[in-house]
C-alpha cells in the first residue's frame, strides 16, 4: 500500500508552454495576502478522477479486490490541473480573494462509500491532485486535506495520512468528517475518547480541523442544505456539553457554513450552557471558529453581530454547495466578501482580522 | 384498546373551592386575544404522568404485557392539573400573552420507545392532559396534541388519534414527529407517500401540522440543542426538494424553533432551489410557517426581516428548552415577545399579524 507520489501521477508532461491564466494576486500585492478563503474545495478535478472514483467503487461492490495504491494509475497533464481550476482563479480575481485554502470536494469525501482500504487510496488521490493544484500556483492555493476515515474505524488509522499531508505535502489544516456513516450518525460524537489519537497526533502538528460532514447516504438528509448544517449545528451541541479542550487545549476547531443554526441560535446555546452547568460559550470560543458560508447579508450581519470577531474566518466555499446569481442582486450567492465589504459598523481592523489575521493565527499561516 | 375519557380521569375530585389563580386575559380584554403563542409544551405534568411513563417503558423492556388503556388509572384532582400550570399561566401574565396554544411535552413523546401499543396509550393519556388543561382554564389554553407515531409504523395508523383529539377534544393542530426512530432518521422523509394516509386526514379536519422531532437516542444528538434545531433544518430541506404540496395545497406545516438554521441560511435555500431547479421559495411558503422561538435579539431581528411577515407565528416553548434568565439582560432567554415588541421596523399591522392574526388563520382560530 505504499506508493510514492512519481508513481501516482505517472505520465504527466511538463507543459511549459502554457498559456491558461493564473492570478499572481500576491505577487500584485507584494506583502502578506490581504484576503484568505478558508474554505474552497476542489469540485472542479478532470473528469478521469470521477471516473476511478466509479470504478473503485463498482470495484467494491462486485466484490473484486479492492483497488490498490500500486494499481492506480492515474494520469494528468499539469495542463489538465491547470485547466479544472480556471473557475477558481476566475472567482479569486473577480472579488479580490488573494488565497484559497484549498481542499477535496467534502461531498466526495464518501467515507462511508466502500470500506477502509478505499478510503486510504481515495485520500491520497484527493491530497494529492490538492498539492499538484498547489504547487502549480502556489501564491492561490495553500493545501487542506481529508482523512481515510471510515465508519466504525478507530480515527487512529488516519493518523499516517494526516503526518503526510502535514509534513510532506505542506498541509496547513485538515478537513474532519464528524458522521463517516454518511447521515446515519452512527459513530461516537467527535467528543468521545474514540477520536482522541486523531486529535494528538492534530495537536503535535499543530494544525487546525474544519469539522465537515461528506455526502448523506440517508434520504432524509439532502447533502448541502440538509447533512450540512444540520451536521455543523449538531457538533457545536457536542462541543458545548465537552471538557473535550480541557484534554486538548491547543485543539482547534473550524465549524464551516456560519456554524450552521449556532449564530442565528446563539441565546439557546447560552441558555442551553447556562442551564447545562456549563461554562460560557466564551469558554468554548478558544478553540472553535466559524466560516463566513452564509449566503444573504441578514445572514452575515447576525453572525459579525452575534459571534467575537476574533472568531470568524472568511470564506465563501467556492466553487460548491451553491452556484447561481441571484435574480434579486445579480451577483453569486456565495459570493460572501461584498457582504463584509458593506458592513458599515466593522472597523478597519476587524475587517483584516476576518479576511486574514484570524485566518493566519487558526492555521499558523506564512502568507 | 377503547376507553373513555370518563374512566381515564377516574377518582378527579372536583374542587369549587380552588384558590389557584387563572389568568383571565381574554376576560379582561373583552374581544379577540391580543396575543397567542403557538408553541407551548405541557412540560409541567404532575410527578404520577411521568412514574406511569416509567412504569409503562419498564414494561415493555421486562417483556410483561403492554399496558392497555383499560389498566390505566392515572388519577389526578382538578386541583392538581391547576396547580402544575401556574407557571405557564404566570409567564403569560408577566409577558402580556393572552392565550397558548398547548401540547404535551415534545421531547416526552418518545416514539422511538416501546412501541406502537405504548405509543397509542401514551398519546392517549398526553392529549387527555392537555384536554383538562383546556377545559380548566378555556382562555388561557388551546389544545394541540401528539399522536401515536411508531417507527416503522404507518402513520395511517394515527388518523384515529387524530381525528379524536380535534372532533372530540376540539384541539385546533397536531405534532408530527419527522422522524420517529429518535434521532436515527430511519424512516421515510415527510415527503414520502409513506405519510400522505395522516395529511389526507390532517387536510380532510383542515388542522395544521407543527414539525416538531422528540428526544433524542443518538449520542449524536443532543435533544434540544442539536437534534431540535438539526431537524427543523432538514425538515425544511426535505419540503423544497418535494411537490408535496401540489398533492396537498391545503396542508399547513409550522417549523419551529425559527425554522432552525433556515432564517439563517435563507440565501443557501434560495439559491439552492435554483440550482435545483426547484420554484422559488415564496411558493413554498404558501404552506410552511415558522414560528419565533428564537432566543436573542439578532437572530428575532434577522428573522423578521428576512422571512416574509405573515409566515411568521409569535411563540415561545415555555415552559420548555431554555429556562434561565440570561444574566446580560436579566431577563428569561424564553421570553421572545419582548425582542418583537421592540422591533421598531415593524408597522402596528405586522405586530399584530405576528402575534394574532397568522396563528387565526394558520389554527382557524376563534380567539
Amino acid at each position: 500500500m505504499t506508493m510514492s507520489r512519481r508513481e501516482l501521477i505517472k505520465g504527466i508532461g511538463a507543459s511549459a508552454a502554457l498559456t491558461l491564466t493564473g492570478a499572481p494576486a500576491l505577487a500584485q500585492q507584494p506583502g502578506r495576502a490581504k484576503v484568505i478563503d478558508i474554505h474552497g474545495h476542489y469540485t472542479t478535478v478532470p473528469q478521469a478522477v470521477r471516473q476511478f472514483r466509479e470504478q473503485q467503487l463498482a470495484a467494491v461492490r462486485n466484490g473484486s479486490q479492492t483497488t490498490t495504491l500500486e494499481r492506480v494509475t492515474l494520469r494528468f497533464s499539469d495542463d489538465q490541473i491547470r485547466e479544472s481550476v480556471q473557475e477558481q482563479l476566475k472567482f479569486q480575481r473577480e472579488r479580490g480573494t488573494d488565497v484559497t485554502l484549498f481542499s477535496p470536494t467534502a461531498g466526495a469525501m464518501g467515507h462511508h462509500l466502500g470500506n477502509e482500504a478505499t478510503s486510504i487510496v481515495w485520500s491520497r488521490i484527493c491530497n494529492d491532485m490538492i498539492h499538484r493544484v498547489c504547487t502549480l500556483y502556489p501564491n492561490n492555493f495553500i493545501g487542506v486535506g481529508q482523512l481515510p476515515q471510515s465508519p466504525g474505524v478507530s480515527p487512529r488509522n488516519c493518523v499516517g495520512e494526516l503526518e503526510r499531508i502535514v509534513k510532506e505535502l505542506g498541509f496547513v489544516g485538515v478537513n474532519i468528517n464528524p458522521d463517516p456513516s454518511g447521515a446515519h450518525w452512527r459513530d461516537p460524537p467527535i467528543t468521545d475518547r474514540f477520536w482522541y489519537p486523531l486529535y494528538e497526533k492534530i495537536v503535535e502538528l499543530d494544525v487546525p480541523a474544519m469539522l465537515h460532514v461528506s455526502a448523506s447516504s440517508n434520504p432524509n438528509f439532502q447533502g448541502t442544505g440538509g447533512h450540512y448544517i444540520a451536521g455543523d449545528t449538531t457538533v457545536f451541541m457536542q462541543l458545548l456539553m465537552s471538557d473535550l479542550f480541557k484534554d486538548f487545549p491547543t485543539l482547534r476547531f473550524i465549524i464551516p457554513h456560519g456554524g450552521g443554526a449556532v449564530p442565528f441560535h446563539w441565546g439557546r446555546y447560552r441558555g442551553l450552557a447556562q442551564d447545562m452547568k456549563r461554562p460560557p460559550l466564551t469558554e468554548l470560543l478558544k478553540n472553535v471558529y466559524f466560516d463566513t458560508c452564509v449566503y444573504h447579508r441578514p445572514g452575515i450581519e447576525l453572525m459579525l453581530k452575534t459571534i467575537p470577531i476574533d472568531n470568524i474566518l472568511f470564506a465563501s466555499e467556492i466553487v460548491g454547495a451553491v452556484r447561481g446569481v441571484d435574480p434579486e442582486s445579480g451577483h453569486y450567492y456565495d459570493d460572501t466578501k461584498r457582504h463584509i465589504d458593506a458592513m458599515t459598523f466593522l472597523s478597519d481592523a476587524d475587517r483584516q482580522k476576518i479576511f486574514a489575521d484570524n485566518a493566519r493565527r487558526v492555521y499558523k499561516l506564512k502568507v
